[in-house]
């Protein structure tokens, strides 16, 4: 049995993902930050963590990007989730007597169209979607509902009353597995780096050429000013070499470092698909 | 006097932005979202709109990009705006009596640290920051506070109880300023692109290679995949051209365009500072 970290409350889409990629019959540990993750990682409460990276409609998530350049930690899996919100309720409840619906904010600005489709309905912010989920199941109040995942729902013991009520369906989340034992860095064809580039012209276009010259493919590249820093960047990447060995991508990446002001391996593993 | 149209309410950030850009003595048409703001100047109801492009915590606004791509209009400048919450309550007000704390969930999200020293006071969602800060005035009750900017709690008669709350303050809003009128693309240092890109190993390196050679300087690039069309990509791309003419950039550009799948030129305008 292996202990499995993520941020938020049983239920959460950290949570469901976490079960998904690991079977349910592990120990999983709910963390408040997503610090607290990393922490439980480094001093060893778990084994592994699943973490949200980036979401199609939010872009990269800053934060754990920051967590990955500072600790160390090897990524060995990654899981695209389809976030459906789902509108939950007591079993007897109906959507006429619902008047206010509990959610993270990030879930309720996610489905504006829906309060503007229902305007009797107030949206409460909540620290989580799950723990919004619990607190409808103890509050036992029918004029109140929670936003959050079916999984939440089946937690909970709720009514799904409406699902899918985001306003873009297409609504991703993209989840990595982190461990510390680098011995489960066993490879795959895909690999996540974060690079430190000198900020002159053509050090980008240079950098990239590097990685065309081995027929690797780019398949994300986002660039982030350094704080305090002017003129430095860094920049988040990802890559795919099909038809390579980790030994041999590991050497490669190995000469294109010599090129960079820094180049931090995130790790090895085989692309996820949506 | 000219009309510019920002999305929110008088006294919100994009308000403030826009009335620095312009200076106060112009006519300013709240737009209820985005798209609204692109409508109004589509229509002809606004000859000038300002809008929020990225955050330095949240990153790229999807939503502006995908409509900076969907419309046809042509940025002029960029601003950079310090993200600062404050705490306003009504003139008598103090931090003991307030029991509820009303702002926009990403407002909200960016306070945790207030919350978490705060515990006897309760966040609930609202529209908009400055939305939040006419209602406390609207309202008289001395349990209610809002977080918004101090500009706002200068245009509603506020007390500003605490300054800059927000948990980082490295939180800047790089705002742009739009219009329909092309005669008013009248250069700078600075371009913002929107390119699309076959995903083969090699085009985005030799892509940049292009702007390399002529010493252009890439300031941003950020990839999103394509919904609904695998393996496509658009990129987010600003350059900078210092000791260039705009036609020469311009020149440049119709050079490289012919590289891309598609390559739309956002505007022409003068780098701004933080």
């Amino acid at each position: 049995m292996k202990t499995i970290a993520y941020q938020g409350m049983e239920g959460s889409f950290s949570h469901l993902t976490a079960m998904q990629e690991f079977g349910s019959h592990h120990k999983f540990l709910g963390q408040e930050t997503f610090r607290d993750v990393f922490l439980s990682l480094e001093k060893g409460h778990a084994e592994y963590a699943v973490l949200p990276i980036e979401n199609s409609l939010v872009g990269s998530i800053y934060e754990n990007y920051d967590f990955l350049n500072q600790y160390d930690t090897c990524m060995i899996s990654e899981h695209f989730t389809r976030i459906e919100h789902c509108l939950l309720a007591l079993p007897d409840g109906n959507i006429k007597q619902i008047k206010k619906v509990l959610s993270h904010p990030k879930a309720l600005e996610q489905c504006l169209r829906f309060f503007q489709d229902h305007p009797w309905v107030q949206p409460i912010i909540h620290t989580d979607t799950a723990a919004a989920a619990a607190e409808i199941k103890q509050r036992k109040d029918p004029e109140y509902a929670a936003i959050a995942s079916a999984g939440a729902g089946r937690m909970y013991d709720l009514l799904v009353l409406e699902r899918g009520i985001e306003d873009d369906p297409q609504n991703y989340t993209r989840f990595v597995t982190l461990t510390k034992k680098s011995g489960d860095c066993l490879g795959g064809n895909k690999c996540s780096l974060i690079a430190m580039l000198s900020h002159i012209p053509g050090t980008l276009a240079d950098f990239l050429a590097l990685f065309a010259e081995q027929g690797i493919n780019l398949t994300k590249i986002e660039s982030r000013p350094l704080r305090g820093i002017p003129f430095e960047y860094i920049f988040y990447i990802d890559i795919e070499f099909t038809g390579k060995s980790k030994d041999q991508a590991e050497q490669m990446l190995f000469c294109i470092s010599r090129r960079a002001k820094k180049l931090k391996i995130l790790g090895f593993y085989k692309a996820g698909s949506l």
